[in-house]
């Protein structure tokens, strides 16, 4: 069976019909995440065995934590503007945006602006990885 | 090394840079395309082992192809407002709108509306897929 999530928008926060707002804990380390919430709007839940696509909104002064690992991401800039680290380099991005965090890439986003950051992040189903070997 | 295609914005096509826009041929069947075109924003030529995403676009009376297939795709609409069928029952999408279509679902998108009508649609690398036995 299909599913379908309605969008419901919002000022502020985006919400869907039948999805959830999981906020991650504010760190105080300097590479923590500090006001990132995250939507998952296809995964587990909808029965997808191999994929999961994911909404991040990140408030003004927030970032994601400096993250580093065996699989990869597909992102595209939603809303605002920030600023995504890939390796060694910096990146200013806004509106439709792509970014490939690819296998082992450090990288982390930081809303630069005053309204919220965000984007979509498509990652392969981690226990699909595990069991093909990848992670 | 990680990959960002900058958008480009557009009035009736939406382009990236480095991204090529691929147009599927009209066909005169009842289940075929009609002004639907493609482009890959993240696949194999960004390196992108497990899964891919990709934009699609629909012009005004256009529809992508009745489809049925082992792998599934993930959708969220962007542009323009449509209906999706997914098995034996049909539903008006438009922007924001989440739709995930699960393996072996039947299921196609037409434009519905007087401008395009666009979505990302998320599907896992068929490469790997196939390897994992799943295709």
């Amino acid at each position: 069976m299909g599913v379908i999530h309605t969008f419901l928008g919002g000022e502020k926060d985006w919400n869907w019909e039948g999805v959830e707002k999981k906020t991650y804990p504010d760190s105080s380390e300097p590479g923590g995440p500090r006001g990132v919430s995250v939507r998952w709007l296809v995964g587990r839940k909808e029965g997808a065995p191999y994929f999961a696509l994911r909404y991040y909104e990140v408030e003004p002064g927030g970032q994601t934590i400096y993250d580093q690992h065996a699989h990869d991401h597909g992102v595209i800039i939603l809303r605002g503007k920030g600023k995504v680290r890939l390796g060694t380099s910096i990146h200013e991005v806004s509106f439709g945006d792509v970014v490939y965090v690819p296998p082992n890439e450090v990288h982390q986003f930081e809303n630069t602006g005053n309204e919220t950051f965000a984007f979509l992040c498509v990652i392969g189903n981690k226990e699909f990885l595990k069991n093909a070997g990848v992670m």
